[in-house]
């Protein structure tokens, strides 16, 4: 790809695979790091028990979703700034970091100071003026790629983040569109390769929403460490069922404690540590 | 499609098709509009001269676009504010309306006193924030679909915009991403009727953006009108080969002169005024 | 496309635009055929009815599918080779030309002598061994794109066929698959005009099966001919209600002669002249 | 999906998982099956050498492609009708089965006492009168998806096969066609516990297909075990570089080699046998 020549993205440009690191938490080439937790937070009592369940199966990261992008602007929009209060009482029940997606720039300056890692979701992969801004932060950034973004263009919009001054990118495959509707997406397994030979940053997978049925979820957990994925972002909820949003492709307690099983087994095989280098799964 | 059934952008919940009326320019059904210029302003010359060119051959609004979205950080980002000074000048040689495209809330506020109606681009679609704000203004919408959304996400994305007040939305249907390389992308010529049928709204269509071949440009324009387009949104460039941006996809004075003949004698045959009603066709 | 270099399909290496003739029909640039029918013959009642309606409203050519590909095998597979004896009854009430799909060799064999044009569909596009066989015939072809075919893939299709000896081959584009859903396919009308520059062939279009919807089919049908399609293929019946497949596609007889009267105005539009020289339109 | 309710492809209808047993070779849920071999046999020494390697390395079953589909008539179509001496060859150097495509009835009826297993290409997935006839043959069929079939067509089509009586079908996902270029066609994943929870017929990939990049053939084939594929089927030649058919996705033997070793490890985190039930891996 030309339009990589002069990027700082490209793997040849750079010379070693970088590895994010936040607090201990290590993303990236040689580590399998899993963030969890619900679609959305719907309240304090379900987010704390999950942000304990998942930390004790092996999790580093929460999944703290407060600000929504709904397709109907009729669909419950996310919990808004009064999560910020329920961040805290997870940082006092559990030692998980705190990622949270943001859809503007008034979204950044309202959560910076109280996550560790700022989303980007798939629908404001191009919107290059919030790029710009998140790349003016230092806070690591997941990238989600956009639903029908080729890999060319996912990558030149982590070089918006990146040629601004912030290099702690971390690119998330989440699934693409195509003719294929039993499954929400199209789980594209080959981009993990693909960007891992284009490019040193880390790249994660998303289950949930390429999947979109939560049958499927652990399969595709697996697939992307056995690809090289450098860990998951996954949704977990107390009880599926009763998600406010998107709870077809969440799974509960039991199938991501087995799931957590089967990715501690397949990162041996894959050579990958867990994220935080002397834990021990307690599974 | 049952996520539309309480929306305002539904043609059975409102009755009667919506025109858009911008001072004594129509759009909207029994109209064709053409909305034409260059994909990018790059100097004041070549504006002003393709603003009179376009204007004498029939069309009604100026694509004056002074901020970029490009796929590149490193890609010519557009005149930027210094464009609107070429705005008046515009102004003071013709009659033209002018329309530019908004990234964000910032651009918004910069332009919104100096255009008549504003443009989202494709990759803003999704960019829910922004069109809650621009819901909040009382400015013409052109809204235009993602590159992967689907007709219902089109609609909703609009229902953003109206459900905040602001009902002048005119759609814009762009090209889809398949995997067809010949054209940039595929013009989803059945979202023009299937949209005539769904919503009340004006629908026009960029013939440039969807073929990416000036070649294919006048045959993609009509098509548009004949499916029931009420109008189009064309690039002009004086010298293609030489734009800054998208001089592939741009078509000289001589082809837009032909196109536009062939247009009037289309929106004949379907039953279509041009869009300043006691104009007259000077070709 | 490099890989049309030495082709026979390529209009610059045969300088002229190729017209099939069919007795007195003429089928290519400069003209505009339409071929009309059931989407399955049902019983020769509903044929030869269907057959006097369409000929009486200007179209040429009669569908007369007696061997349907159907994704289940448990669906109506069609009337199959007792089709043969409606046909007689077809050619004694009206002067229509018939066109029937094969599947394989052997239907080929047995419709040859009864039909004036052999159909290969979409599904079979790249049924190679079965396109050298037809391409062994001197039997006018219409060769429907597949559903995912690029327009490259569609063109080397046709070679298969003339670089065996038949060079009567029309091009058929009837849909692409894409993500989007309200529409059975995406009509990727740009490939009229971009098989217009690559290609000396005939191309005509099928809105029947782009659309799957019959509100959408006339708007399909015109931008089509704006497009520059030398043609159109599609679905009439009596009562689609009732029909046996594909009913949803399928437009009565009226909605049929109101848009034979737009396609005659837009002939007119774009210097086409109906496919028989000398008839006039009786409506 | 209602289109299966009453089909013996679907798993709800039959309570057992098939495995399709071939001599002492199992293929299904529970065993790990390798298919190998060049794209095209292009000559006895290579395909004998070829052969004997991929047995060595733990492959149970020959790739034997003597008749190829080809996108343009011009391009090498296979070796034809002489390759079934070579097949002979193969059969008294190594104890491997043979496999290889059939584009045609014709070639069914060629090639049927030479081949221990048939397969079907993308490009015939839909070429029902060819699933007929192998329906009415009791050959194990390798049924390879569409580029563009979803989930469920690709069902109904092995529901062609196993209507007329063969019970013996493979299903093997291999890329389908999306916007993405940088590679060949994107493996969908997803479609292996898709099919997994939908069909009790085995599933394997073909990574070669999918990847079209042989950087990319060894994490697409481990990502496919790791979803809980039953096998996969890979293109591997003496030296690429120089081969005369897609060399492009092809790995060379080292690189077979190590792939091996690491789908015999992630077989053990799936709980997979290799396919035959004593063999020992000799690497």
């Amino acid at each position: 790809m030309q339009s990589l020549n002069n990027t700082k993205v490209k793997k040849q440009n750079i010379g070693h695979n970088t590895i994010v690191k936040c607090n201990d938490v290590n993303i990236g080439e040689g580590f399998c790091t899993v963030i969890a937790g619900p679609c959305a937070i719907e309240n304090e009592k379900m987010a704390v028990q999950t942000a304990k369940e998942v930390e004790a199966k092996g999790a580093e990261i929460f999944r703290s979703s407060v600000f929504k992008p709904r397709t109907s602007p009729y669909s419950f929009q996310g919990y808004g700034t009064n999560g910020i209060e329920i961040f805290s009482s997870i940082r006092s029940e559990t030692n998980l970091l705190l990622e949270s997606e943001v859809l503007s720039c008034e979204h950044l300056e309202i959560l910076y100071d109280h996550i560790d890692l700022v989303r980007i979701g798939s629908r404001n992969m191009d919107n290059y003026e919030l790029l710009k801004e998140v790349g003016k932060t230092n806070k690591p950034v997941i990238l989600k790629r956009g639903m029908s973004s080729t890999i060319e263009e996912f990558l030149l919009a982590a070089e918006y983040i990146i040629s601004n001054g912030n290099e702690r990118v971390i690119l998330c495959e989440r699934g693409i569109r195509t003719f294929e509707t039993y499954t929400r997406n199209t789980l594209d397994i080959l981009a993990i390769p693909a960007l891992k030979e284009l490019t040193h940053l880390p790249v994660i997978v998303d289950p949930s929403h390429s999947c979109g049925r939560r049958s499927l979820v652990p399969a595709a957990s697996r697939a992307a460490i056995a690809a090289g994925a450098d860990g998951i972002i996954i949704e977990v909820h107390p009880n599926p069922g009763s998600a406010i949003s998107d709870g077809d492709q969440s799974i509960n307690f039991e199938v991501f404690n087995n799931l957590m099983k089967d990715l501690y087994r397949l990162s041996e095989v894959m050579n990958k540590k867990w994220a935080v280098k002397n834990r021990k799964m307690t599974i």
